[in-house]
C-alpha cells in the first residue's frame, strides 16, 4: 500500500547541480514521485506553472525565489516545502505559513559541519597550535610551545557556548567526549536543560569573563545585533579565544579588534561585518586572528548530507509519515 | 581497615614541579603514604638511599634515571613503579621486569591529547581550512574556498588509521561521532576487532591508496622504521593529508617532501627526522605543510591529567586494589 508524494525542485540551476546531482535525484525518485529532474528557477513560465499545478511538495534550496500568495495560487495541491538548507526566511513567504503549508529544513544536517569546525578550533585554540605553528614556519626552527604560550592544554579549561541553537547543541554533544568544562548562556534554556546538555548555565557576562574559549552560536536577530558588545569583550579573560561561526553583526567588531590588538585575545572568525572586509582591516594582519571565508557550514561533500536529509523527508511523506524536521510556525522568527 | 602504600617520587626537579604541583601532592598524600614531597633526582645520595629503603612504590616521570639492579638492591620493599608519562624504556631496566616489579604507565592519559589534536586536524584537513585561511590572510580578501580547493567536506570521506595503539583507538573513538568512514591497518588486529573499533580492516597499501586523511599511530620500533616508505607515499591519493603525531623515523621523510612538492599532498607533522630540522628544509616553506613542535602530546594543563592518573594508581594500591594501567611485561618491547 504505497501512498506517494508528487515533488518538484525549485532552486537555481547551479544550486541544484551542486546539491542534487544525478545519484541524489535517483535516491529521491526511489521513494517519491519526482515530477521533473529539472529544477524550476522561477514560478511564472508555462513549464513552472505546470509543475506547480501538480506538486504536493516543493524541494527548495539556496536562492529559491520567494514563494508568495501568487505562487501558492498556482499550486493548489502544495502542502509541503522541503528546504535543503537552513534558512527559510528568504523564500518562504508569510502566505505559506498562513495557508498551513508545512515547512521542513535541513538545518540539522547543516549544523553538523559548523559544530565540527568549532570543536576542532576549540581543541587547537587551547593548545595555541596555530600560533605555535606559525612561529615554527616563520622562524624555521622548532620553537618551545610552552615557553611561548603559558597555560596550554585541553584539561581544566572552560568552554563557553553562547546559544543552545542546533549548532550550539551539537557542539556540546561533541565536547562531551573531552575533559573540558562547558558553560552555556541562553535565556531560553533552564538550568536542568543545560545540565542535560552537559553544561552549566551561566549569565552571558560570567561566560565571557571566565571562559578560555567563547563560541558564538546565537541567531542573528534584531535583539542579538551587537549582543557581544564592547563591555563583554573588555571582560574576556586574558588569553581567551573568541570563535564566531554565527554572524558578524552579533559582535561589536571594532571593540573586538581593539581588544585583539592589545595582544591578549585570540579570534577565529568565519564571519565578519561587512562580509567583504576592507583590505586594510587589522583582522587580516594580526597574528592572533584566523579568518576563514564563511566555510564552517556545509561545503562540497557536506552538501550531500543536506540533500540526503531532504530526500529522507520526501520519502517520509511518500510513506505517509510525518516530517522529522518540521519547522514549527511559531519558531520561524527565532532562527537564523 | 586501611592498607596503605609507601610512595616516593623519582624524577628531575623541574619535571616534578610541572607535573606534581602542591595540590597534586596533596591529592596523592590523601590516599597514599608519601615519604617525601621532594623528588629523588638520583639514586645514590644518603637521602635517596633512605627513601629507597622504605619505598614500596616509586612514582617516576620524564627524565627519571635508569632503575637498574643496583637501585633495586637498595630498594628491598619496592614492588611498583608508577610512571606519570608514557614511555618506560628509558628508566625501567630489565632488572625490574626480572624481579617482578609491576609497572604502570599514564600512557592512557597521555594518549588523550594526541588523539584530540589528530581529530581536530582531520576535520580541518578535509575542509582545507588552514590553506584557505592562509590565502585569506595573504591576499587580504575572502577567497572562495570551493573554487580554490575542490572536494572539500567532512562527509563521504575516508580516514585511514595506521596502528590501533592507545592513541589510534582513542582517535577512532572520537571519530565515531563524525560521518566519516574509518579504515584501520594493524597486523595485530582482527577484522572483528576492527569492526568493534568502528573501522574496517584493510592492508597498509590499501589504506594509503584510498584514504583522504592518513594518520600514523604506530610505535617506533626497529620493525616500523621507514614503514611509510617511498612506494606507499607515491601511492597516496591525490589531495590527501598525511598526519604524523607518532615518530619521524617511521616515515621516509625525503619521499614525503618530494611528494608534497609535487603539490597534491598535504601534511601535518608534529614530529620530524631529525627533530631539529635544518633551517633550509622544504618542510618549513611549503604551503601544504603544517609543522608543530611535538606538541600534540601532553602539555601544560594536560600534564595534570597524567599526574592524576598516576595518583589514582597509587590510591588503588593504597586500598589494596590492583593497578588499572599495568603494562604487561610481554608488551614492554612493543610500545613507543
Amino acid at each position: 500500500m504505497s501512498t506517494s508524494i508528487k515533488v518538484a525542485l525549485a532552486m537555481p540551476e547551479d544550486v541544484a547541480a551542486g546539491i542534487f546531482p544525478p545519484r541524489v535525484l535517483d535516491a529521491l525518485d526511489s521513494g517519491a514521485d519526482l515530477l521533473s529532474r529539472e529544477p524550476m528557477t522561477e514560478f511564472t513560465s508555462p513549464q513552472s506553472l505546470a509543475l506547480l499545478a501538480e506538486a504536493e511538495a516543493l524541494i527548495t534550496g539556496w536562492g529559491t525565489a520567494m514563494i508568495d500568495a501568487a505562487v501558492l495560487d498556482a499550486a493548489p495541491n502544495l502542502r509541503y516545502i522541503l528546504h535543503s538548507a537552513g534558512t527559510v526566511k528568504y523564500h518562504v513567504g508569510e502566505a505559506c505559513w498562513e495557508r498551513g503549508i508545512q515547512v521542513s529544513t535541513a538545518a540539522d544536517a547543516n549544523s553538523v559541519p559548523v559544530a565540527e569546525y568549532t570543536v576542532a578550533m576549540v581543541i587547537l585554540a587551547n593548545k595555541r597550535v596555530l600560533q605555535v605553528g606559525r612561529k615554527v614556519h616563520a622562524q624555521r626552527t622548532m620553537v618551545h610551545a610552552e615557553a611561548e604560550f603559558p597555560s596550554l592544554g585541553n584539561y581544566n579549561k572552560r568552554v563557553g557556548i553562547i546559544g543552545a541553537s542546533k549548532i550550539g547543541r551539537h557542539v556540546m554533544r561533541l565536547l562531551a567526549q573531552y575533559e573540558l568544562e562547558v558553560v552555556l548562556a541562553d535565556p531560553f534554556v533552564s538550568d536542568a536543560e543545560a545540565t542535560a546538555l552537559g553544561a552549566s548555565k551561566v549569565t552571558l557576562e560570567e561566560l565571557c569573563a571566565t571562559s578560555d574559549v567563547v563560541s558564538l552560536h546565537a541567531p542573528s536577530l534584531p535583539s542579538t545585533r551587537n549582543m557581544i558588545n564592547a563591555e563583554l569583550i573588555a571582560g574576556f579573560k586574558s588569553g581567551a579565544t573568541f570563535i564566531n561561526t554565527a554572524r558578524g553583526e552579533i559582535v561589536d567588531q571594532d571593540a573586538l579588534l581593539a581588544r585583539i590588538q592589545r595582544g591578549d585575545l585570540y579570534a577565529v572568525l568565519d564571519v565578519t561585518t561587512p562580509w567583504d572586509l576592507p583590505p586594510d582591516s587589522g583582522l587580516f594582519t594580526h597574528p592572533n586572528v584566523l579568518l576563514t571565508p564563511h566555510m564552517a557550514g556545509s561545503l562540497g561533500t557536506e552538501l550531500e548530507r543536506m540533500a540526503m536529509s531532504t530526500v529522507a523527508e520526501a520519502h517520509r511523506l511518500g510513506r505517509g509519515e510525518p516530517l522529522k524536521f518540521r519547522l514549527p510556525p511559531e519558531q520561524r522568527g527565532l532562527t537564523a
